[in-house]
């Protein structure tokens, strides 16, 4: 259920509401917009008689009920407002959200060496990626396949973050791991084979890191949302989409299918940011470009790309992956229409950054760090 | 099995070779690029030894077999370059291809009238489009729902295309009415279910009319390219493919779903121009606008969209079809980017042309057509 | 809508009901179950009221209105009672329906001489196929493959039929082949490439021919019903569903995934025979016989099986094909568990008939036929 | 890599053989099947050379490479031999395998009350079940679902173990869980959501217990032996695979689409034992009963069925489960089936049973247990 209030609503008569409102055996939830602010209320609001409600309050607009079965996911429970995800970098803060840049994360499926993740970051990083991707523990489809390098790896990441300034993405797939991804990890990746593991939905949506929840293989809008309700549930509020490819009957070209129109279907459902990962949803470097492209113009929020400095020996995922001179290329190709669209980021200090990342880079390499 | 000839091969040689080559039991088909000549070989090529090709002449650069089984509609087969379908409207000739301006194709779809058709065109010819769709002969999943007008409708669209100028395409479902569409219509569209009638592909392969083929619902990029391919070797080389959603697991909020990567995959392995429907692959009007800026991204030739004056009326596809102003608004929408990328062709002698298309209108109006 | 009327109505009264329902611009159709009589009313009955159908006679017990899409397909149509298609084979007579013997169709994919056709009729009806399947249009993928023998093949089927004494079976492509298939053909087969070729669905719903309709690659059950709808509101009744495999993402063990639960749920649907063909379900021979006993097992009325003399060497379809001792053995491991279900039909006179196969077979080699 | 032996080699020679091979940087695991032994060799064998390891005995037979992804769980692997999955139920020693009776698993989707599931408990045992089902941790799409009893459910199953003698089988979704329902459960069922979930996989595989593996909403045949590689590669060879309906296009008339031909497929590359469930297959109880006859005509190993006191009033899933009088008139139907393939075990000392059971029955009601 949904309170909205009228436009210029006292503070003091909205803390009024709410503590009326905790006495209910409901949870309200304040949600803050440009122009009004919402109320949303969770828990078994089916007994809750809507008159009743309107008559807590002149200043209350209108009391909705919610329909659909997601609820803290869905845009009337923020009023229409979109959501904003901070994400705080060694560099500067970062936010997901649709009336902000569009954010690249970029980097390799798996941690290989500290050498390969910090030459990758700085070439990220210089190339415009305001993240750096790249997995530690890596859920392979064969027990025989390179399982990531572990613990060893996140150090490697750390490096890489300290030397970079580069926000750190990587995937958990164990509550067991989750305080040590933690400790370098800006954001948690839930990956697709793991969308349903509602174990551990609940137990990333009890720390306050924000989530990267990738849609499952063949799940559908509803399941997906549903998984994030999950999260936002147990409290994490900041959670990020990640489109990455349907499985159907067509396989021979693409790995997966991009279902680009999620991004629109999304929009309409959920106030949650949205990223597309054109490298996994493709399976082929040479298609990541265009569908980049695409994602922008259907108005994405975010794009994952999968960057190594050598494809060809990469130990997972090397036929998606783009190297250095291909991703400064698709960046190159790329920005020039998020600034069409009004969501890319003019690259500010530029030069002192490089220079301050150049340092890093000298200091890792004779030690210091 | 192709052979590409070196820059400037006189042309003589060029004769003599395909000359030579009628008597080998192969089609010799000539492919003009902009920098090469390349000559293919249609037949039983499996006996012929690549280097006896060779030796032929001095000017043969090269001499491939093309393994794919999709043969005249592989890139290889115009050594790359990519095809033009060019299509003469009663207004100008419009050109369907990869570096030619993103041609749109709108309408509604079934001709439910004339005074909807002509208006209908229009509006949409206004608004930039150049072709008129309209269905006459309607593939309907009921026997009971409403089949389209037949011949009537023709007549209708024969009456708009005077009136407007614009070309029209329209459906081909039967090989009986081939010859009275063919009357009428400037392109024939194949359906998604007939994309595998082969009777009907080799009839409308001994046309020389431009066809536009959909994907069938659940066709492999493969099966779609082959059914092109019973269109060109029956002669008739002017195919342009069309996207239009692909059935898969999730049906809740959008009717298919649109293979956005489709785009860059064709552009990959033939040189046939590329269209997308974005109207029937969501099943949704909200969601047409930001299919079609992605499609343009993507690289796509053509669009095609459903127009309507009354959706809410629509005899079918109302839930997909725009309205006029709606049309107007997605068309302002569409064109920053469509010049972005220099796929847009500017409006010429706009004045003189609405003019005489009102002219005509007052005309039909008043009984002189 | 339907009318069921009590149990012992005189056909008198009966008589005077449809006459009655003529003038109503409602076409109605007498369905003669076991028990009880009923009266499809087809045409648009929106407007009627039940009540004042139920007015019509003391005699009627109920009248209903079909809410599904599909009407004389729906089991509601017939009260309930299954229908029965019956062939007339130089043989003997076929039903196919829920309350017969599950009946055998087999043959190879597509006619390759007048000699192989003949061996392979004799073969499977020796081992107790009552049908021969064979393609002499085939609709393959590719433009460039074998597209069957088409007249010859036909004359060769119907030298097989003569010689055989068991019923042809054959796919129409093309409307205008229907005359000349026909003329040797016992039923119609229309393939999955073509269930929702409406035109062509229309012609054969114009003949009295029994129609064996191929489900779609991705056709749902309620498009498949209602493309059988648009045969039997033609006025042809005679149609028998086929599954044959549907298009899911996993096609590395099976060439399609064989929709065992369309048998029980199309039984709950229709009054229609429902056949089997784990041939083209699989594509791998290996896998026909337990898919069969499953459909068995399931309640299906058919079972369509493709049998080559050499399957190594079949012109088309060769891995999903059993050879002679591979159909005998599959025909007795199936035998006992029809005999289980009490679906079997006890071979007659078996001697005699094989006497007098084995005459016309010698009368055909030496040329008397 | 797979080392078969000759009928007839002494265990003396095997043992030295193993001996030898464990020098050799893999583990050696032997497979004791009816004529054959075989030795299966585990690790990085691409640099071992088949020849060198022919030499080591002349009592080797033969030396294969597997080349499937998938090695343990190959059929090669046993040289051929299914394997057997015993496990040990208050009542009896119940075996899974290919040359065993069909098991028979019913119990409700989730565990309610401990009245509810001792009562089904002793309705399923009555009607021929040998294992209970039942959740007390559930995987729910939504979070606001019922997610299950949890502790105290398991303590009701530990109820009806005592009670009625079942074996249990329970859904381990968290590896935190995963000691307290082994001190219940005879078997750990990983659901389908999770069968991707590689940690669970591991924690799993390092346990002792039978492991009934259901299949991904769309995983491959591939993807499903892999992760059942899992559990292997981490020491637990007692898995059994379920197949439990796949995702597909058409969702309306079933939940999923039974993938009836995964019983033969797999048949063909893994020893291990399959089973099938129609009820969520299906997602309708009315279609149970024949997809349990298909799967048994198919050649299935095991079925699990929901069975719930009151369908109708189910926590979860109640429309694809069947109430007790149903479940009794299932399992008369499949019994005859079972018999007529030799798969069915006949009921032993069946009055004493019951009598024990009522007893068993009388002393929980008054409070003894």
């Amino acid at each position: 259920m949904i309170i909205v209030m009228k436009s210029g609503s006292p503070r003091q008569e909205i803390d009024l509401l709410l503590t009326e409102l905790s006495g209910w055996n409901v949870v309200p939830e304040l949600s803050v917009g440009k122009h009004k602010v919402a109320i949303g209320l969770i828990g078994d609001t089916a007994e809750i008689d809507v008159r009743q409600v309107q008559n807590l309050s002149p200043f209350i607009e209108q009391v909705l009920r919610i329909k659909k079965p997601f609820k803290r996911t869905s845009l009337e429970f923020r009023n229409g407002e979109p959501s904003e995800v901070k994400v705080f970098t060694p560099s500067e803060t970062i936010t997901f959200g649709q009336n902000h840049p569009v954010v690249v994360i970029a980097g390799p499926c798996s941690v290989e060496s500290e050498e390969m993740i910090v030459d990758t970051a700085l070439k990220v990083k210089a190339a415009g990626a305001k993240f750096l991707r790249g997995g530690a523990y890596k859920p392979r489809t064969s027990p025989y396949a390179f399982q990531g390098h572990g613990e060893s790896a996140l150090d490697w990441l750390a490096t890489a973050k300290s030397v970079s300034g580069l926000g750190i993405i990587t995937e958990v797939m164990d509550a067991a791991e989750l305080e040590i991804i933690s400790s370098v990890a800006d954001i948690l990746q839930i990956g697709a084979r793991n969308m349903q593991n509602f174990s551990l939905l609940k137990k990333v949506g009890a720390t306050n890191k924000p989530v990267f929840l990738k849609r499952g293989l063949s799940a559908t809008i509803e399941d997906w949302l549903m998984s994030a309700e999950y999260i936002l549930a147990a409290g994490n509020p900041n959670v990020i989409l990640c489109e990455r490819g349907i499985r159907t009957f067509d396989r021979e070209y693409t790995r997966n299918t991009l279902d680009i129109s999620a991004i629109p279907v999304l929009r309409n459902l959920t106030h949650l940011p949205i990223a597309i990962d054109p490298s996994h949803a493709t399976g082929k470097s040479e298609l990541v470009t265009s569908m980049a492209l695409a994602a922008i113009a259907a108005g994405c929020d975010s794009l994952m790309v999968e960057v190594h400095p050598n494809p060809q020996k990469a130990l997972s995922d090397g036929p998606q992956s783009l190297n250095f001179p291909n991703f400064e290329q698709f960046m190159k190709e790329i920005t020039p229409l998020g600034k069409f669209f009004g969501r890319w980021q003019e690259p500010r200090y530029t030069n002192s950054k490089v220079t301050q990342s150049q340092t890093s880079l000298a200091n890792w390499k004779i030690g210091v760090l």
